[in-house]
């Protein structure tokens, strides 16, 4: 077991209420270490999830043409969006994925903890928000395309976007999952003052 | 100071970690006690925000028909959507607002107190999930609307959309902020047993 200097969490002062826990009991201490892998893995598999969905809309969207006689995505300020909102979860989802990866690996947070935890929550939040707004502005206009001839023209390009936008909702789905996660790091983080040395 | 007694929540019996605290200084009681109502207060500010931005998009959109010549939000699935995502949100936000004037009050959960915070944070979260869907969908048609005939013929119609749209996102934002405050009773009811009796 980790000596009470060791259970500082990168390099950082205890706090008043950090020392008044710093006798925590064994037990605790042993089922938090043998859950916080578990718990960062299952995090690192919804960003996965995310990353690779919001990837697959991106692609299917910005691939969405067929020559000059047929609609272009770009052609609709709506797609325009959808194609911009899943790109940034994409990144967003791979930056956070090898900061998951880095956070299993080494056992502490790429930024400061306290940083690292409010970034995550918030940012999750924001893009779940981001993503759930686009995907149904998408589903409205790609509603809009069928009840005009637009759709009967060009089937497969309302076929690819109505498959870009699932995706897109499959991506929410999970980041909304990780929101729920990372928020549940920032209660950690708050009761315990680390998530990674109780 | 309360007795140890008169700080378990409505009846409950104690966790061992809330038997755990039971000493708490008297300063940090006397703060939480202190901010308290104002954050209920807070919190009942927002949702009377939210509440009211959302009964005005709901009647902007109810009342958005002009004789049998004009188009009609019933015509369209979107602001269907819509209209019945602020229904929701008004509804609920009259329950809350009816919650939070009990808790201000009786200085107790309407709810036990932790079916409340759970059934608030849960609620807030998916509603303004819901509310900002609806409003994006809604912000697309009418954007698509405009691109069209149809608001040349019926400027009137559209601009009663925006306007019903733009309350849709006010109310959004205020629900969404309640989401915040609403998860920090979740924290504070998981650090301290309860937020009412600390």
């Amino acid at each position: 077991m980790q000596s009470p200097q060791a259970l500082l969490r990168n390099g950082d002062n205890p706090s008043p209420s950090a020392q008044h826990r710093l006798p925590t009991p064994r037990f605790h201490s042993t089922v938090a270490e043998q859950n916080l892998p578990r718990f960062n893995s299952l995090i690192l598999v919804f960003r996965l999830a995310s990353f690779s969905f919001s990837l697959a809309a991106f692609v299917f969207m910005l691939t969405n043409t067929r020559g000059s006689d047929s609609p272009h995505w770009d052609d609709y300020d709506t797609f325009r969006f959808v194609l911009a909102a899943n790109a940034i979860v994409m990144i967003y989802s791979l930056f956070e994925m090898g900061a998951s990866v880095w956070e299993i690996s080494r056992g502490a947070t790429l930024l400061p903890e306290f940083l690292q935890v409010w970034f995550d929550f918030g940012h999750d939040q924001v893009f779940a928000y981001l993503l759930i707004s686009a995907s149904s502005a998408g589903t409205s206009l790609a509603r809009t395309l069928k009840e005009m001839d637009t759709c009967s023209d060009s089937k497969a390009f309302c076929l690819q976007s109505d498959v870009a936008i699932v995706l897109g909702y499959a991506a929410f789905l999970f980041l909304g999952l990780t929101s729920l996660l990372s928020g549940f790091r920032v209660v950690c983080f708050i009761i315990h003052g680390s998530c990674f040395h109780m």
